[in-house]
């Protein structure tokens, strides 16, 4: 028989059923079983009677632990008492798929939290929480927005390779593999390829893959791996079109997930997705700071002169919803010695580029710029960081046969992810986590 | 001024247009100048007449070099001699953008084929010719197609970890990598992370992304990393519920194609793209060695008894052709001692195993089958495979706590496109090939 989902069941009430997924939950009485069954798009209870003609149906149930799969079949009937839908199954058959270990190592749907690092442990028990699966909903859904965002504004989608010759930014936090004699490194961006692709005449290109950082912080923000999701535009006349183009496909892609999965992340997570006006706020670093100085901001000690650190981040967040009641706010403008080579430099003021952050709630979500295309600029900019042209002569010579004028910006998935559900760290907004102190499953 | 592009300037005859591109050919003749400029969607000539009020942007044109970049404005109007669309731009302004150096390393355009090798070399270059935008805008069309597909069939998108604590399969073709002081290994597959999201309960799952192989092969099939299409549901019966699914998707991607780029295709390429029909034929592998047999095939001496090499493939190919008129042919119930130890077995026959190959064109396509989800018998099929339960104790995990019934399949894009537009060989059928003598650029 043909199974139906426990989301469609509504609409097949007197009818026979079949439902597959979990059992949720077991009360094995007397006079009558119960099971919850829980597929991927909720839960419904099923009853057995128990009677001599259901003798192998009640061993079969008696024989069920929880988390164990199942096929069963019987007829839907509506029942008001029944607080899952005002329905239940009445269960004539039943087949086993697999019997879990009633031991179970994690208590995945108990009210006493298991701490998060054992959760993560057995990540794949933590993932059948109807919370996670609607993270995972979530994430398909926005990334199918973005695509398709995309698909309409005529971008051309690439697979940058993930191990390089040469280290792809600074040479700080690179994993180093044995590529069959030679040193090679895993991508920490797809920055120097998704240019190379506009420098091959693409026009517009996007990428949503894996990046890698050798970075040892523990912070509720760092990976090891994570999903980088690029995006890189040409014939701009400056970082303004990229940040206009930005919001835009922001804008498409929180009023898809609001619409798709507005109710259920309001009932799991406590929040309100709030679709973005146009345009989002914009303001000059340097009248960020001095924003943040009138307001009695300092900034802790070792921040670097010229940028945000993140308690300047959160408070110019307040500043700007108090003016704008706005999520969103770019910062424009960064001085040259906080942004990479590549970033444009201002052409009626060298000491600054023409770049962007995107601050969302307070966090920096993304970063992005024009780039500097001209092959000889470019060349002396990377000097000028102490850069070494051997280094990255291979980059280099993308720019000297012709490029166009060029711009984007990158960020990590799950930390959209964290800011969209304010989550507490970036460890429970991805599928599996990898840090330092984190390798496996 | 707004950008229009080559493709739409029909819809602007006699109106002012912008267009910007690389300059693809230069005629500098003594009373008018031509260019010919292109851009991702088409070439267009430009004419600048030479006069004392043209005197600076003949100076301009006399300067540029082939595949520089420049943005232009002027009257379109019609012009029946000219090749390319009956219609030149009488250029009254020009900017140029970046200039190439005239000494490109690689002849992009020209008649004269540069060799494979170097044309690699210089990817970004051999990608501007019209045959490789294309290869990207199918690669783009085709992803898309894919995704709907899945978005409209209840799958959930997961980017599972490229960083392995344990080898993902054989152990064999392994790239190592020191991750902060332990060995850790890139992933050859997402095959236990996508089984692991199916115990999670995501019930039907799809991932594209990269993979691994620390292959030296040099043949034109293999790479030591290209992009993995996966995809994985749950609740079937058996292998045969996967190939229905795998058919109807390939059915919708390929319409897809053909609808958008099936003309441009044929063009370029000289491939026309046939949508398949349901259902593919089928031969189960006995039948198909039989088959072989009869037609007086011998495979080569060191060719896995109970698989097919790639010449009989290709030779089964020529017989379903024969009888069928169809591209493809799913190949099933292969013995168990050619199926990794996951694959689920016959249970009437259980040296079989409910596993699949489709072949396209007479070459490989996918590998797929239904999994074994129940723990102790996939316990016991590894065991007898020689693997050690501690380097899969992780996978095995994913089972004890119930599973449904699964099965999926996996394949690369690039050899799907390389079938698809009959290209020689994998190296041209991808943004950037990695092999053992290719990690640049």
């Amino acid at each position: 028989m043909k199974r139906t989902l426990v989301r469609d069941l509504s609409g097949q009430m007197d009818q026979q059923v079949t439902v597959q997924g979990y059992v949720h939950a077991i009360r094995d009485q007397k006079v009558v079983q119960f099971l919850v069954v829980r597929d991927h798009t909720g839960m419904v209870q099923v009853v057995i009677d128990r009677s001599a003609d259901n003798q192998r149906l009640n061993e079969q149930v008696s024989a069920l632990t929880k988390e164990s799969t199942i096929s069963l079949t019987g007829r839907l009937v509506a029942n008001p008492r029944v607080r899952m839908g005002g329905m239940e199954i009445l269960c004539t058959d039943l087949s086993i798929e697999s019997i879990a270990d009633p031991a179970l190592p994690i208590d995945i749907f108990g009210r006493t939290e298991t701490n998060l690092s054992k959760r993560l442990d057995w990540r794949f028990l933590d993932l059948r929480h109807p919370r996670n699966q609607l993270l995972l909903d979530v994430q398909t859904t926005a990334e199918y927005a973005m695509r398709g965002f995309w698909i309409d504004n005529g971008f051309v989608e690439i697979h940058s390779p993930k191990i390089m010759g040469s280290p792809s930014e600074s040479g700080a936090e690179l994993f180093a593999l044995n590529y069959f004699g030679q040193t090679a490194y895993l991508a920490q961006s797809p920055q120097f390829y998704k240019q190379m692709a506009i420098a091959a005449g693409l026009e517009r290109v996007f990428e949503i893959g894996p990046v890698f950082r050798a970075d040892p912080s523990q912070t509720t923000r760092h990976a090891a791996e994570f999903t980088s999701i690029d995006m890189e535009i040409s014939w701009i006349t400056s970082h303004e079109d990229v940040m206009e183009m930005e919001e835009s496909w922001l804008q498409h892609v929180l009023s898809q997930v609001a619409d798709k999965h507005g109710e259920a992340i309001l009932e799991q997570f406590g929040v309100e997705i709030r679709v973005p006006s146009l345009p989002f706020p914009r303001i000059r670093m340097a009248a960020a700071q001095e924003a943040l100085a009138a307001a009695g901001y300092r900034p802790p000690a070792d921040s670097r002169p010229g940028d945000l650190d993140p308690g300047g981040e959160r408070l110019l967040y307040d500043l700007v919803r108090r003016e704008h009641d706005h999520e969103f706010v770019f910062v424009t403008d960064y001085p040259v010695s906080v942004r990479p080579f590549y970033h444009m430099r201002q052409p009626d003021d060298p000491a600054i580029t023409r770049s962007f952050d995107l601050i969302w709630k307070g966090v920096e979500l993304t970063t992005g710029a024009q780039r500097e295309h001209r092959y000889e600029v470019l060349a002396e900019q990377a000097r000028e960081k102490g850069l070494s042209p051997e280094s990255i002569g291979f980059y280099l010579d993308f720019f000297r046969y012709g490029c166009p004028p060029h711009g984007g910006l990158g960020f990590g998935l799950g930390r959209m992810l964290m800011l969209l559900l304010d989550l507490p760290s970036l460890r429970e907004a991805t599928l599996l986590h990898r840090a330092q102190n984190r390798l496996m499953p």
